[in-house]
Formats: C-alpha cells, sequence, structure tokens
C-alpha cells in the first residue's frame, strides 16, 4: 500500500520502518526535507532512518507524503498536527484514511508533560472538524513507539489497542494495518468523539510511565 | 477498624456491605439519615441496606460518620464532594486517612457522561488542598462499584487499581484493605498530582464501557 506519513519524530520514524518491512510503500513527511542530518526530537537524523530502511524509505514535504499515500498517519506533535496537515493541503487529497495517533502535550512545566486533552479538546476531533474530506481514525496514540510497531515484545502481544472513528471501513483499515503489526486485541470505541477516552487516556499513561519508569508497558483491557 | 464513609449511593452501600463483611465498623454517612426509604440514585434506600448488612450497617450524618471513623471514605459524586467534605466538618476531625473515590461526571449533556477531569481540574488535589488535615489517597475512582470489591470476578482478579496520595503509610493503609478485597495488583502512581492521571482516565472507561456494553471491567497494566 502506498501510505504518507505527516511527521519525522519517533513515532514517525518507527512506524515508517515498520511499515516499510511489511512491504508497504512509505514517503514520510517532513517540514524542510533538505535536512537530513538534523536531529529529530528523541529519534536520529533522517539520513539514518532512510540507511536503516535500506534506503527504501523515502523523505518528503508534508505536501508530497500526504499526496502519495492512499493512507495517511498523522504522526506529529499534537500541538502542532491541524497546522501541519494543513501546509500538507490534506483538504486537498480528496477521501482518504487518516490514522491520527498524535497526542497534545504540555511540558512547559517539566516532567511529566500535562496531557491537555478534555471533554471540550480533543485532537481527533479536531482533526476530522478541519479536514472533513478524511476519515479520521484515532488509534496508537496511547502506547509509546516502541510498543506500537511490537506488541508481542510485550507480555506476548496480550494487550490492547483502540480505534475511534466515524467511518466503519476506515477503522477497518486500520484496524487490519494494527493485525499486521501483531496487535491481537483491536478494541472500537465508537465514533471520533470516542477519541477523548484514549486521549485523556494519555494523562494516566505518563503517570504510568513515571510509576514503573519504562514506557514499554500498556493496558489490556479485562471484560 | 472503625470506617465512616461519606456518601450513600451505589459506591458507599457497595464498600460499606463489603467493609462490614470483612468484620469493620461502618457508619455511613448521609445528607438526612431520616429518610431511609428513599432511593439512592441507582443503589436502593439505605433501609434496605442495613437489612441486607444483617443491621450491622449504620447510617447517620456526614459529621457522625466523619467524626466516627478512624478511616474515612469518600464516596460522593464528585461534583458534590467537596461540600460534602464541609458538611462532615472534615477539617475537624484531626489527621485520618481519607480515601477518595470520586468523579466528576458531567451529565447534562447525555450518555455517556462527560469525565471533568483535566490537568487544572482534579478532585482529589482539590480534596486535599481544601483538607489539609487529611491524608487523602485517590482509589477506585477506575473501577465500577461491584468490581471494586470482587475483584476476582473478573479474570480472576489479574487487573489492576491504583493508589495517588502525599503520605506512604496512608497509601500502604489503604492498599492493606483494598488487598482485603481481593486486590492482587496495587500500583502507586506518586503523590496526589498523580490522581489526574486515574481522573483523567474516567473518559476511557466510560468508552470502554459504551464499547463493550459491560461495566465488569477493568484495565490490567502491562509491564
Amino acid at each position: 500500500m502506498k501510505i504518507g506519513i505527516i511527521g519525522s519524530g519517533v513515532v514517525a520514524q518507527t512506524l515508517g520502518a515498520k511499515l516499510i518491512e511489511l512491504g508497504h510503500d512509505v514517503v514520510l513527511g517532513t517540514r524542510d526535507p533538505a535536512k537530513l542530518d538534523e536531529k529529530k526530537g528523541m529519534a536520529g537524523p533522517l539520513r539514518e532512518w532512510i540507511a536503516k530502511t535500506g534506503k527504501k524509505g523515502k523523505v518528503a514535504t508534508f505536501q508530497e507524503a500526504a499526496a502519495h499515500g492512499d493512507l495517511l498517519f498523522n504522526a506529529t506533535n499534537g500541538q502542532a498536527s491541524v497546522e501541519a496537515l494543513k501546509l500538507a493541503a490534506a483538504d486537498k487529497v480528496g477521501t482518504k484514511v487518516l490514522i491520527d495517533t498524535g497526542n497534545e502535550l504540555d511540558v512547559r512545566k517539566g516532567m511529566p508533560p500535562g496531557a491537555l486533552a478534555s471533554q471540550s479538546n480533543c485532537l481527533g476531533e479536531r482533526i476530522q472538524a478541519a479536514f472533513p474530506n478524511l476519515k479520521v481514525v484515532k488509534s496508537l496514540n496511547t502506547i509509546g513507539a516502541p510498543v506500537m510497531v511490537a506488541p508481542q515484545a510485550l507480555a506476548g502481544g496480550e494487550h490492547t489497542v483502540f480505534v475511534s472513528g466515524n467511518d466503519t471501513a476506515a477503522k477497518a483499515a486500520a484496524a487490519e494495518l494494527l493485525k499486521s503489526f501483531g496487535w491481537k486485541d483491536v478494541l472500537d470505541l465508537g465514533d471520533i468523539s470516542s477519541a477523548r477516552g484514549p486521549e485523556m487516556y494519555m494523562a494516566m499513561w505518563l503517570r504510568l510511565w513515571g510509576a514503573t519508569g519504562t514506557g514499554m508497558l500498556n493496558i489490556k483491557v479485562v471484560r
């Protein structure tokens, strides 16, 4: 599948590498694709990422990545996501599935960051409202990057990932990709307003991370 | 142990009955203890609760319950909790552990209710600030009442409950009570500010409840 990833940090690079490993044709979109040697937050420079993918990974502008993908990921910082998708001209790419992995975090007051999601501030809903042509599926925002693409590396994969979105077929497409990563328990929470749940959960994740000292963690929904 | 429960709804009645079963001396505090035949939200009238406890359960005012307990529970509606604790004169009971089980829910916009917790609105923190004499431990707010006192009824008890609070001994006392209910995995999240995590998680719980159709659910933290 042709996949465009908006973003170039640790989530984008991790998802991109895994999708390439699975045989997909991936373009990773970044603000300035000429800057291949700049460190990307907690992730390394994009030149290293390209090398790591056996030179199969491509780096382009946000707009080129959005045009390339039949399916898109938002893997930008949640506070910059709507602007990045505007720069990507995501309103002009027609009907495409966008898997939104973003969280809005406030790092100004030190660690742990504050999760800014609330009943009246949900990134997934804001993206869906700003880009009605996209079929937004909120997913993967409840897990650290290493676990996203290797759920079996933690407790044999016996834990849960979530999808929220208004379009059933888009959620099925997202779930299929998730299963190809190794996810066994993909729980459909409902329409895009249900993304408030996993986004507000980020406040819990950050405390779990602090309490356990590891980002290699997740929750299993027991029912 | 002498235990005072502030509140008389389903959480209060469920905790009270279990604590009595375990041999504790429980007083349940309610706004008007004379109204024993009034239905209490989703719970039955207090006269039925008293009968159910083999007449061991006592019903009194908020203030009498707070004075009675060596350990207290807040089991009121989160939006009414600070006021209820003021009515209970909880500032005048000296140093006591208060296990706060409350959630602030907005039911005005229909179902599912909105979880009103955020980075800047945490009930546990507000109670601790309003009553510095109490050693507040946030716990049990992430689970429906039937699971609170019978964790083993769900997946053999293989799931997680949380404690947050500033006082280590108070958290240990809370954990001991939780273990007597059957909890195996009691995770200490940190000081009372870490209650933001489980309180914001309530938004997720409400969506899980909606998606699975059952309140007999919880999360297991896999790490």
